[in-house]
């Protein structure tokens, strides 16, 4: 099934930078709050005070280069762990719906297939720091070049300066991890404009909320 | 056996806060130096630039009550494996004697003990991030109304204010480890005065240099 039956909705948006996941999740809050649900947005890193200061340290360009692979998985789970608990579950608790930009799975692209660490073992580490997994997980695919050239004039941080293999690599494992879970996970094609991206997002989410109304689960 | 046969050479000294370990530490290096070999001494949390901002953050009163014990331990690993990686490898690699005030067995002990994460979880996560369990590992035991007493003026940071309790589990995590890893772990009484714990330390580090010189490492 593609839906909790848990309480709240608990939905993460996914991609490379620039693929608009920000952007197609601010318009996908708008749709469903325009349903009458109670919609929440938060993202990672972030997401609560420590989760932030970890942030900070994590796109700090004065350590670049200078964080092993697994310190950096590690502070990303960390700063998952808080968020999960701080913001995410007292949210669904209340049944709302969550929407995330990123979650497990941009460690698992990220630290798992970009920096090698293996998608296995990044899988297993985010078990044992979430709640749950998403209900459900949209990632935008967008080939690097087309993320590159939005990024446009946004400085890169140090995330952003890794170079096009790296940012093949991830791109590459987001659609394997989509593979290994097509229960949960959508690939949309973001490699179009905002309003064509976001028909093919909206329409997910029809599809969605529609699977959560067979179950007897409503909204507001 | 009590000793590594790869290169250098590596010592961790552990107990709660007051027990003195810092002190038998420097005692130690003096007297390790004297023999001839080349001392590398470091700490935890901490022995790098990134493991000092993550320092920062565990022990900022502000964010007191607020870090999830997972978040804790998680923080505590990715700043070791970054230690680890940066600073003890390669002095170990170079054919050091490493010195480290604190390292994987203080998660083991305060966030499986003390936060009840369980001793097993948290060793199995050091496990993956150490490039290998000490040679040598000095327990500085006291019971902990003399760790409280012995702080005195030093004013506690987050991870002091905890009350009692928490550390009673400590110590007790401790001891239980000490238990599990007699080939490694030596608890040594440090409720007597300086002098008194500092000639049971290098009584111990004598026993573990004979043990290296029967098998044919030399020192300096």
């Amino acid at each position: 099934m593609a839906y909790s039956t848990e309480k709240g909705i608990f939905i993460s948006f996914e991609g490379i930078d620039g693929s608009g996941k920000s952007t197609q999740m601010a318009i996908a809050a708008k749709y469903i709050r325009g349903k009458g649900f109670d919609v929440i947005t938060t993202r990672e890193p972030g997401g609560t005070k420590l989760a932030e200061k970890i942030r900070d340290i994590l796109l700090d360009n004065a350590l670049g280069g200078r964080v092993t692979p697994m310190a950096e998985l590690l502070l990303y789970l960390a700063s998952r762990h808080q968020h999960s608990e701080e913001t995410i579950v007292p949210h669904l608790n209340s049944g709302s719906v969550v929407l995330t930009d990123r979650y497990a799975d941009s460690s698992t692209a990220y630290q798992g297939g970009g920096r090698g660490l293996g998608l296995d073992l990044v899988e297993g580490l985010n078990e044992l720091v979430i709640p749950r997994w998403p209900d459900l997980t949209i990632i935008i695919d967008v080939p690097i070049e087309i993320g590159l050239s939005r990024m446009g004039n946004r400085r890169p941080d140090r995330l952003e300066e890794e170079g096009t293999n790296f940012l093949k690599a991830v791109r590459a494992a987001y659609l394997e991890i989509a593979g290994r879970h097509t229960e949960r996970i959508v690939v949309v094609d973001g490699s179009g404009n905002i309003e064509k991206t976001s028909a093919q997002v909206i329409f997910t989410i029809e599809r969605f909320l529609a699977g959560i109304n067979r179950i007897g689960i409503s909204g507001g």
